[in-house]
């Protein structure tokens, strides 16, 4: 759906900030807690006992990350899911969100509607509240929404970084990769929330990161840490999504599944059927390892051939 | 400075994101954080025992909050003080900031350049690591900056919010007002973090605000408190900053002062004195008081003659 609307009755500059505002209040419920913890003053209050020791920031934006192709309901879903992917990778738990909007005055309200009301559906679900915002205008039919997320280690787990590979660790991938915009997979996915949670706490997990940007650039993030490293990734092994090529799967970007790497020590088949256990819906796959930087095994993929999304 | 350049090798496209991602950690400088509690993975991570509790997100926006007239520092330093100017008013400090940078793949690397190293020299001054954030593209010589800032209550200090504004109690407001464009003090000014701190730990202020869309609009924000008021302010009393008319000091906007309600149970005299030795170069100005809504005394202000700025 196309945000923007020539008919002024229509756009938000009819209401005025002030009425979009109480708009606002409305279309998100019981999303938006009553103040001090939520929209309305300086600052959103976070309440007491919860504070945050994760924060990380993803835009939607018009042009990019939604079209008209797109409905105001799923740019919401992404924009949320997608945040919550990037806590997922860490093994966070969410606490909540602020959001800033920048729109050009002629955006649809009918557009902001759907996109609010599903915001705050989805932020019910993952029980994430909004505290608070901003909005401010934007020349040249710009449209981009900014959500910034809190977090915390999940309970008895930590704080999981892209940088704890080693040499001999295994690479796991959870779900399936490629063709994400055939399947609408881009913002249909549910985040990893609960399996990032369970892999922090498993000691033998040395890092882990989400893929948003395609395998092969997120697994080189994997391959920087405390040694170089080079990925070992068997393209047999690809677990692919319906409609995916291999290159979709490995350079596509938007999976917003789970990479990690498991200590060459642990037993992959014990750690597997545990896997199964917890999570009996949720695919595992055992792509390759690490090995020390520089080295490529037989029938292992050439990453170099392969480009993830550049965001410029 | 136009943030943007026809000039390929001029341009952030030239360098593409990775590097562009290398000039940023070079042009922040020790502003950002070594891992884990920096940029570089899908989360930042907080220092320990300095966990949030007030969050606040405001941008600057190409051809809103700045334009050709208006350096890459200014621009910066705008960003960043806005914020705390949004924290100040709660009698919040600093702990750290994430930005969310969306822009036109023409936007001109020596505009940015200026534009990180003066939010590093910045950050440094106010003591606000930068541990993260984004950098997405847009279409259209789009180019905005959102920055999400955290902070905590002032030690000894409550968080004081727009709410508690009370009948008869005395209405101040820090600094002066008026003509922020013209003297560029939309960018120049210092936020009131130290006033605000001290002030949220005065029992007798009820209630506080910034200004950044004018006194007229942001002191109706505090007369919808917990009971319904009406500010009588004279405007004799008004602190005019050099060049400012009245108009300009009701209703300009991005003075970035704090306007607070004093109980009537204080006593003004007494309360002013520990002001001027707490801050003798901060001018405090009593403009007037609370009544009940509906009421306007004699030679007070309509402020419904006047409006303050309309962000649509």
């Amino acid at each position: 759906m196309n945000p923007f609307t020539e008919k002024h009755g229509e756009s938000v500059a009819a209401l005025g900030e002030t009425r979009l505002l109480e708009k606002i209040r409305l279309w998100l419920g019981d999303a938006a807690p009553a103040e001090p913890f939520g929209m309305g003053d300086d600052c959103a209050v976070l309440p007491r006992g919860k504070s945050a020791r994760l924060i990380t920031v993803d835009p939607v934006i018009y042009g990019g990350h939604f079209n008209d192709t797109m409905s105001p309901r799923a740019t919401a879903q992404k924009l949320l899911k997608r945040n919550l992917s990037d806590l997922a990778a860490m093994g966070g738990v969410p606490i909540a969100a602020v959001l800033a909007l920048t729109l050009d005055r002629r955006t649809s309200l009918r557009w902001l509607e759907g996109f609010y009301r599903e915001l705050a559906a989805c932020a019910h679900h993952y029980a994430v509240p909004i505290v608070g915002g901003d909005i401010a205008e934007a020349p040249q039919m710009h449209l981009s929404a900014s959500l910034t997320l809190l977090g915390n280690p999940a309970r008895g787990g930590r704080i999981l970084t892209r940088r704890g590979a080693r040499e001999g660790d295994a690479i796991y991938v959870t779900g399936e990769l490629g063709n994400t915009l055939g399947t609408g997979h881009h913002y249909r996915f549910t985040p990893r929330l609960a399996e990032g949670a369970w892999l922090a706490r498993q000691r033998a997990v040395h890092s882990m990161i989400d893929i948003s940007d395609g395998l092969a650039k997120d697994l080189k993030a994997l391959e920087t840490g405390q040694q170089p490293l080079s990925a070992q990734i068997f393209p047999g092994r690809l677990p692919l999504r319906r409609g995916a090529d291999l290159r979709s799967a490995v350079c596509g970007g938007e999976d917003y599944e789970l990479i990690f790497s498991l200590s060459a020590s642990a037993r992959t088949a014990d750690f597997e059927r545990r896997w199964r256990e917890a999570f009996p819906k949720t695919r595992l796959t055992r792509l390759g390892h690490f090995t020390q930087a520089g080295t490529r095994e037989a029938g292992a993929l050439n990453l170099e051939d392969y480009h993830g999304y550049e965001h410029l």
